[in-house]
């Protein structure tokens, strides 16, 4: 088996483990930087291995729309075509049709949508959507669900759930690779009735990972951290939980300790072109004129790359003149946050102190800077 | 004295030969990236170490206008300021009032301009030109000239070079660094008898250094290769020669064979933008379709960070998904070739075997790819 996780510790609800890909192992809980286009914006390969990420994204319906699965599969796969030899997770396209509103039309067979880049009708299945993580070569595979909104009906989550376990068990059925894992998505919107309906149906599949789909789709992220160990408790121990698509450093903090392992987000890029740096004392707004005459870093007991080398004066002047630089230094030291955080987690997990060092982080990060 | 130039072989005109600055010493001939507004678009400081550039340029309009030289001079400079502790050149900002036409008015006194980011009235005179780049505390500066445009009258042209040589003699008396050497700048358009003129007037006085300004303004690539032997005949063997704003490889090579030892353009990383590479076998267009399924570096025997890592297919990709990081990729490999041909250019002129190592690359570069 090329998938294998170890769950090494445990502090409360929070949990500190091992998992080993066909890619290279690492450590959980984690972070991934989202690579939706076979690259996150702005940042090389060597940012990323010198920053020490670990495993990182890619999306279905992006990549098939540009450059097309199969190309990536002919020139060697994803991990080659991008330069990351680590292990890479892959997005269904499930979230990103949900995204698309109005130019979709679901039925249980699958998804019809239009491009967003031509119009063009396409069709993604539960089938098609393994097929092409497949021809895509990721170490971890998403299975294509149903994500209903916060606002939806209840009998609007209902489809949505039994149409996210029906093709769960069809994306199972006609997996065909031996290398890569094919993880389920627990759907059911803010109903944790739904929730645990969903998440019995597909643990009965045994996959080798279970994800928490449909957060912060809108619901309040009090909502969010209240519903969020029930849900994962619903989960098998022995298994990763990712929780997809979230969030802001306090949201990934609440999850670990509500016992989620993984975790992916555009936080740390898209925030980062636009200026805003997290920081363990909290958020910065290098926009902001405050900073324009300010010599220190945006972290001064940061190591990453953009602290070590700039100041926050430097990155005001870059962000004014619409210099990429700027946006990509910012995105370097969030991502490094990030990775950051979840190396800190790990350890005070390991060392038996998770709540001790979450209480010392809301307070910091409470503070203005 | 912290300027020193020493020639150290000659092949024909071709000349190689170091020069020493306060933030350290370079071999010439050499490229210089060009850093507008203290950053090379996309760049990272860390990218210029890698690729072993010695010297880049800033620019003294740009840098006035934002963040404003006394706030660089403030918070310690370009150097510091910018993260590039080796040398630095800084423009005058001369052509930058040049390309502004009918924003700007000249006189002897100087030129009044308004601002291109908001219309305000600025002014900018030789004495103020050096007082900014003292701020910014660059090693080398360089004179306020006046340059015409290649479709100027001769008396146009004898206006400008005349107030040229006016503008440098105040320039060299408003200088009070004693760190920061000044280049003057010769001008007289594709005129020899005006160049002559400017040149005899200039070195006259004495400068460190000399640049070739009005070049690449809109005359043929052929009518400059067959004035530059000429026009760097006219300037000291013993002291730098400076061809500014120029430009292709042909262009660079040409020029390092009438004798030209130092090189800015924003060639390298404005057409890596845009998907256009520089290679050994010619240009090597990106968005081109015949890339797309191309696992082959853009040069194959290329050692640069992009070449290393990534194929013609994933940059292609990159750039037809508008990514930052497919330009970015572009440019880091187009910078590199600049900087290995002058690595190239200093070996052959050293080895007495410049003239072979020029033809090589013309017939080369005539191959399409």
């Amino acid at each position: 088996m090329a998938f294998r996780f170890d769950l090494q510790a445990v502090d409360g609800r929070a949990r500190y483990g091992k998992i080993s890909t066909l890619h290279g192992e690492f450590e959980t809980p984690i972070f991934m930087p989202v690579g939706t286009r076979a690259t996150i914006k702005g940042v090389t390969s060597q940012h990323l291995r010198d920053m020490k990420a670990k495993i990182i994204l890619g999306n279905t319906y992006h990549l098939t729309l540009r450059p097309g699965d199969e190309l990536i599969r002919d020139v060697g796969g994803l991990h080659r075509f991008m330069d990351w030899q680590q292990p890479i997770l892959t997005d269904s396209g499930g979230f990103q049709i949900f995204s698309l509103g109005h130019l979709r039309r679901l039925t249980d067979e699958g998804a019809v949508f239009k491009s967003h880049l031509d119009g063009t009708l396409l069709e993604l299945t539960p089938e098609k959507a393994v097929k092409i993580q497949e021809n895509l070569g990721s170490d971890i595979a998403m299975v294509l669900d149903e994500c209903p909104s916060a606002n939806s009906t209840d009998e609007e989550i209902q489809i949505a759930v039994n149409r996210t376990i029906l093709w769960a068990k069809r994306s199972l059925q006609s997996q065909r690779s031996g290398t890569q894992s094919l993880f389920a998505i627990v759907q059911g919107g803010m109903n944790l009735k739904y929730r645990q309906f969903c998440a019995e149906e597909l643990v009965k599949l045994d996959f080798p990972g279970y994800a928490l789909g449909g957060f912060s789709v809108g619901e309040s992220p009090e909502q969010m951290h209240a519903l969020l160990p029930e849900c994962a408790s619903m989960l098998p121990e022995l298994k990763p939980r990712y929780l997809m698509g979230v969030g802001r450093p306090i949201d990934l903090l609440e999850a670990v300790d509500a016992g989620i392992d993984m975790f992916d987000c555009v936080m740390p890029t898209r925030n980062g072109r636009n200026g805003m740096a997290f920081t363990n004392r909290g958020i910065v707004r290098l926009r902001n004129s405050m900073h324009q005459r300010e010599m220190l870093a945006i972290q001064s007991d940061c190591s990453c790359y953009c602290c070590q080398t700039t100041s926050r004066a430097y990155i005001h002047h870059l962000l004014h003149c619409d210099e990429m630089l700027g946006g990509i230094l910012v995105s370097l030291h969030n991502l490094h946050f990030y990775l950051e955080l979840m190396q800190e987690c790990r350890e005070a997990i390991r060392e038996q102190r998770f709540q001790q060092f979450r209480q010392q982080c809301l307070a910091q990060w409470a503070l203005a800077v």
